[in-house]
């Protein structure tokens, strides 16, 4: 929209959609326009979510507050692989399927790296060029404004938004790298892990114990010469996987290959996750892990805040860097130099 | 020892050893017989540690800082499994396999469960029977006394006291069920994971991502009729083991079969072992290692015991009881119930 050569005429559709605009900022409207299935009306909740402005945050809280009732009846599904996988050819192909099933499809990111290299989340919306005009689609990266605990939070507030505007999939994407899966995890029903065939154990690159998470591995591009390899890493991780100890759910994680391009095997995989949710809603499985999940976030939030508290101290700061200096040189115990720092902080207090 | 008819000799017999008692328990005399290798100081000044009086910390806290400088020469090795996987019998052919080869061993085990049921922790002597009467050996479990982070932190200090007093080679055991193995993981340079061939994976009954902490998994009781399935047990877990993503070490874990009972398979744990450090202390994990777990554990301290103040009080415990209801029921998001519980907590410290 350019501002040179403005008219009136301009000037007064700029000025109604303004109005149009603050009008949707109103948390009642929002939510109205959000309940039903108004795609700008999620984005600017979701907008207000993100803001680093209290009033923004204030007018959030009312709304997903308003969302808690018609949320939850979702599927929440956590996607994670290394960059070159094929998790956005995986999420276009996938959701266009579901779509096509009869499902709204929300797609949300949790990228840990986008502060850095914000042209990924660009990518991804580009990467997903069917699915991200689709009616029924929608697709929003967070934004990764704060800790990975802070963002993990609002990801969480956005599923509830996404549900509350009616779409029954929320899938929640993450890269192969860090502490992001864990919080994926922890916020998804179903957690599913996107494999390379032969990639060589280097090259995968996922972090340990990042495996053991997976409720489903998908070997991606089980396509053309690269069938066999598919087929051959699709048994060795089932073998691998009949290895570890059976999941608290009692499910046992399942290994597919899916070639994004071809369609092939995607109708699989929503399968596996239907038999995955029938098995865990008729073992209460699926309940309970939501309000653990709740529950484990409640405390989440607790920890950080307390934790954050005290470590932004900056009169503590040079303390613990000489107590560090010190437990390097073998001077002092890990202990000692804890209970060292806590007795600055309460002599601190103390003194206010 | 009775008390019963006593005479003027057994009496002067227990006054002397009560003087002599009192004169280990005085920190500097205790350090020095614990250097010198004494068995029973070594035993005081554990029991000091795990004392819950406060002068008997303060003495060991002292002892501790003079073990210090002449300690961490020790390889640091954490044995998990679960019951029945011959844990002890393993410990006993191993730890006597290393005694002759001129190490001094000692062994202490972390076990969460010995609060409840104080017999599995003189059952792990008695079952050491040979282990534990050997000059070379010293034996001592952990007492249970307080959190789990309270117990590691003591058997971390406990390992400090134990490489002053000379052991080579310090095994930390633990049960293959709950949180105690990140602890001990977190506590030692090589983890072994030791398994049973063929027990199917609901009787292996460990806890989902131990398996990705092992540096080594071992297959007891490879013996007998077992033999054939202990070797293909070894083969499965070699093949899922290659799998898994590469340590940040280099290390790749190894599998071997052992036979504790016919000290089979022993020598090639201590091998594997042994090419670690090497691997590890050349490529200079080993230390980078010792010196994050150092950091790690002091704040881990500093963790528990902010925390511990915060939950601990009792104003909040009814305000933490209603929000979770709220919580279970969907009236609240997990951040607004955070957020209320630390604007209570904020406003109680005011009032005081």
């Amino acid at each position: 929209m350019s501002y040179s050569n403005p008219d009136k005429k301009k000037i007064a559709r700029l000025v109604a959609i303004h109005k149009e605009h603050r009008k949707k900022r109103n948390p009642k409207t929002l939510f109205t326009e959000l309940k039903k299935g108004d795609k700008a009306a999620l984005s600017e909740a979701i907008t207000l979510l993100e803001s680093a402005k209290e009033a923004d945050q204030k007018m959030a809280a009312t709304i997903v507050r308003d969302c808690l009732p018609v949320s939850g009846k979702s599927i929440r599904i956590g996607i994670t692989g290394v960059p070159g996988v094929g998790k956005s050819t995986f999420i276009e192909s996938f959701g266009l399927y579901l779509i096509y099933q009869g499902k709204k499809v929300a797609v949300l990111a949790i990228d840990p790296s986008s502060e850095k290299s914000r042209g990924s989340i660009l990518g991804d919306k580009t990467r997903m060029v069917n699915l991200s005009v689709h009616p029924s689609a929608f697709i929003r990266p967070t934004a990764s404004r704060g800790s990975l605990g802070g963002v993990a939070q609002r990801t969480r507030e956005c599923i509830v938004l996404c549900e509350a505007a009616g779409y029954d999939i929320i899938l929640v994407e993450t890269v192969g790298v860090g502490q992001s899966e864990t919080a994926v995890h922890s916020m998804t029903d179903f957690f599913l892990l996107l494999m390379l065939a032969g990639a060589g154990d280097e090259l995968q690159g996922i972090k340990r114990g990042i495996m053991e998470m997976a409720d489903s591995i998908v070997i991606t591009k089980a396509d053309g010469k690269n069938i066999k390899a598919a087929n051959l890493a699709r048994s060795q991780y089932k073998s691998a996987m009949h290895l570890f100890p059976l999941n608290e759910n009692k499910w046992s994680p399942q290994v597919e290959t899916v070639s994004s391009t071809e369609k092939i095997g995607i109708e699989k995989v929503w399968q596996i996750i239907n038999d995955f949710v029938k098995l865990t809603k008729s073992n209460r499985y699926f309940d309970l892990n939501r309000k653990e999940q709740q529950l484990y976030w409640m405390h989440e939030s607790i920890k950080e805040q307390i934790l954050q508290d005290f470590y932004s101290d900056k009169k503590l700061a040079k303390k613990l860097s000489d107590l560090t200096t010190q437990l390097n040189n073998g001077e002092i115990t890990s202990q000692e130099a804890a209970k060292k720092i806590l007795e600055s902080q309460r002599n601190g207090k103390k003194n206010l």
